[in-house]
């Protein structure tokens, strides 16, 4: 049989807000872990209650670097960032001793190792361009047959909604039938309850981004892979920061 | 002749707290606007003294939307983020009625029109990749024969330094030579006073980006072209934001 | 306030015969010109009535080179090619000392400034494929969401025609509800006096080239940026010309 | 802390005929498995004793597949085909229940993760295009800055070798100085030993394929997702295979 | 007039083991091979009946090399592999002293020659991804409007079926209405008799695969024109195959 | 063996206006034709000694055209432009009604049949570009690993000249050292003469357009094969052209 378990702590920041959503991204978080991993969920104090466009991911940005600083110092072997434009990523990874994964990064890539080419099926048509942006950055757009928005705002996903779930369900048949889309990545951290149901319901593998972050940023920390220093990820210079934002001076 | 000249003022936003930059950023500005076009130069009060890399890029968007919005609420009819990586561009579209234009995009898009085949010349190794990620999602990645670094620091360029127009200087030389270059873009607002001087020693075209966005901006201005509201761009929903963001709450 | 108005003569040549759409087209550029800016419009005196596609674009270039060899020796400070497929715009730039605009490009550029997906609506089918060569060429292909075509013949744009602005209106709708396309660029000098009108119809931004080329040539002028010569626009080795383009000779 | 552990079996097949090749891969795996994972090791009794080029590769797929086939029969939860050039990866996927990763393209996933640029360096330069050709397929070509060939056979690597380790050394020293490369990316399953030292000497992330494989093949069975059966990697149609091959008939 | 007619001994190869397959293959190939061309079809005896997906494809390669090989011992001048797939081109490049082509590609090539934009109308659904693969791999995936399936087994294509024929000339229909396809390539060796009636049907070019790679296999011959050993394609390097692949052994 | 041999007469216009040139590549039509292929070898009287840049393009095509014209009024088969830069390729096929084959694509299509990977040696750097731009049209850039150029003016290139030779000589040695090309396609029609001295020096395929255009053109020819007319390439619209084109009007 294999290797011993590595004791490790992922820090899951939602970068948003609300504390509802939080518990709801730890909880699935901590169904998927590993036996040995501890789930440290944070989310910041500042900033929007739902990342839903451009503008909303600015504002959340501060607040989620302070908590991947502060669980960074706290001996976090791994984060993740809990939403899926992947807000702030580039940032993180050049902010924190550990590893970095976003949730929709960590759905397009388990996405790919199961289909040829697979949907996105996110909140509101305002995240699209986002997650075309991410798709084209991370070089996996060709994988992508479409994203999809099931205008269903963020907050709706709180709680179970049969209307969100419809809209949802509708845009995954439309996929199926005109996307030539093989698999689904729900494209928004509070959907992350929803996958099992969809997969059956459509017969397709439908990939949730937490959980599928939460395998991946294990997967780093037993390989002992950190982010390369080299390149865009060196540690920031020193430098002065003004206002409330002294406190993050590198 | 043409038309009758329109008055318009130009928010333009050095997105660091370094007001000396500010001043010479406005004064490039100023040296190239046209006779009735107001430059409002304006810098945030929070954020970093200089922006090198994405870690300094986050935490220089709170205060930079912050320009924008004051800016916009006093009447600017267009807005110039005056930071060659684009900081925070697509939320400041989101955030302003006016348009909006970084000065990297200006510089690819001006140097575009003038030769097959541009290079960049920037400042530090670590903002080699976040432009390469703009050239990618703005679509010129391709007219980029290659983004090079002269290794010297943002603040260094504040005031005339023989060695940092030294190392810039050699990097358009390879950059010529190696990369096929036809022109050269300018890879920092703090570089604005340099251009005719490298374009004369080496005998291409030099584009400085501050002065292509606002020959850019007071075109959008000019044609009545604003940032179209039906896709990413559309105004931010009204939501919660807490913290010492609460007051940017759209 | 801004700089001192710069005095310069900009040369808009229509590369078709018709002298009806050089003079639509001279006003549409005096209409947006600068206060000091000399619009001198041309046409060629070979050539065809209108450009419908590769054909009609590879006779209309000689006599539109001329034209715009004339109006160099003439002392304009910039050219402008007024036909939306960017006829000859490569061989212009290797002719002219001033540099060179085409409609189409300057459309897309500033397309690219005020939204992240824009559509071309233009006038027969039979154009869509060198406006996308142009696209590709350009680097801005993946910023198109689609060329269309409305089938309404160059020549039909010369008067006001509802019957062709009902087509092209068509377009628009359609781009909007199947190409998530947030902006039009409008494909045809012909439909110069339409961007507006469109616009408040469709709700959406409407960009002219023409208006555009004006705008940029005069950007360019302003900044004092011209063609670079380092590569394919170097000046035409000097060799004999047989026939009646011994006068082209380099 | 997370949840219990899922008793899994990973086939792992090495797809030529070496056996300590087989050996040296199985204790790669174990090592980093997980304590509940059996890692099953196989390798088939048909075909080439190592596989370099596209020649090798095709009479070593029918034998790999033998081995998927049987061990898919015998219940194994995921499939790791353990050649650097992924070889016979799709027909793979259309032959098991379970799921498949080859250990290209889980290094090129994992090395996605902590560096913006990689590179691979492979054994011989007759796998360089064959590389090439999977990082197309699977869309992370433009994060790959270079595959680098170490010329050094692939059964040269069965034992500790200080000659195949200096050339390998050297090739990841000019990826860093000449291409850029942030991370590296050990192109065969024969260098699964050395990752930590490469990565020790030379400062920046290693990753071996079969490591990571073992990972993301645990990933997917921890979250239940399997290939889908929607599109190429549906079960084969039923019909006659002849010869030797009768026995693989689907 | 011309030079004299070379001449040569052409290998077509049909991957599968269905002889009635094979000679039609022939028969499409002689019918317009050269006057001096011999035409040597032959067939695996081992692999599967038909090649529908990635799985049929791994069986039938070893045979389809075991032809290729006797083919080129026996004086082959170039060889054709008859399956749309291009089913193991790359190790039969690797193998043959004489140049290889497939017929995906012959197809593609030619298509280019007539149409800015062509479709493929292919068998099954389950073909589609090996050929946008195969375009990927060629560079011509966006000459490629859309790889379309008329959910027609191969063999159904044996003998003329008025059933498999309208299925075929719908998804022609549909690629001319809504894929703007100006040529189709027919996707299957089996669908070589329908080219010259489907292209009158419909009205524009229809290129079969085998037509083409016959007259391009010419080509390359009578050019003198051979596989570069530079690459990845030198002669596989020496060593064991065990099985009953020892035969094959380089 | 296979079909009759199909008397067919080619159209092989030299696009410039030197008839030794002409006369040169006839000779290397001639020598590759089939023995009932009639080489139909013409000049413009109009335009350019030789084509260097887009600017002698531009007043090269009308006289082609006009060549392209009574050639097809004169019954020829298929139409040969013998320039690299495939001058005017796109308006002779919608002038045509045989086909129409351009040096360039053709080297590019046959050097993809023996070569993962080729490198193009032109004569000067001005047309760099311009071939660049047709291989991205074509879609097969990315099988092209650099176009260099060779310094050799076109005229050069009429009589055997050693200097021309060891400069073309020495660019494909950098090509196989450098670029990792495995063939290499000669970038002039004046360099037909050298590809066998230089494919036996340097030990590596190097294709000749004209003899590849020749072979391709048969092959349309043989098959039936011409331009569609359904998309760029339908019949140009009926208009008036004027001055010494309106011979040429449609």
């Amino acid at each position: 049989m294999g290797a011993r378990l590595i004791a490790m702590r992922l820090h899951v920041v939602n970068p948003n807000t609300t504390a509802s959503m939080t518990a709801k991204i730890a909880a699935a978080a901590r169904s998927v872990a590993l036996p040995d991993t501890e789930i440290d969920a944070r989310q910041p104090a500042m900033g929007p209650v739902s990342i839903e466009g451009f503008y909303d991911e600015a504002f959340a940005v501060p607040g989620m670097l302070g908590c991947i600083r502060d669980a960074d110092r706290d001996g976090a072997d791994a984060h993740i960032i809990a939403c899926f434009d992947d807000t702030g990523l580039d940032a993180a990874r050049a902010a924190a001793k550990a590893p970095v994964i976003g949730i929709g990064e960590a759905g397009f890539h388990l996405a790919s190792l199961i289909a040829a080419r697979f949907a996105v099926v996110t909140t509101l048509g305002v995240s699209i361009v986002p997650i075309e942006h991410n798709l084209k950055k991370y070089g996996l757009a060709e994988r992508c047959a479409r994203v999809r928005a099931a205008e269903v705002p963020v907050l709706a996903l709180e709680e179970r909604n049969a209307d969100a779930l419809a809209k949802i369900s509708a845009e995954i048949t439309a996929a199926i039938r005109d996307d030539r889309a093989e698999a689904i990545v729900l494209g928004c951290a509070g959907m992350a309850d929803l996958a099992a149901e969809l997969a059956a319901t459509h017969g397709l593998p439908v990939v949730d981004g937490v959980a599928a972050a939460v395998t991946l940023a294990e997967s780093l920390v037993r390989l002992g892979l950190k982010t390369s220093r080299l390149g865009p990820y060196a540690a920031p210079r020193s430098k002065t920061y003004s206002g409330p934002f002294s406190q993050f001076q590198p």
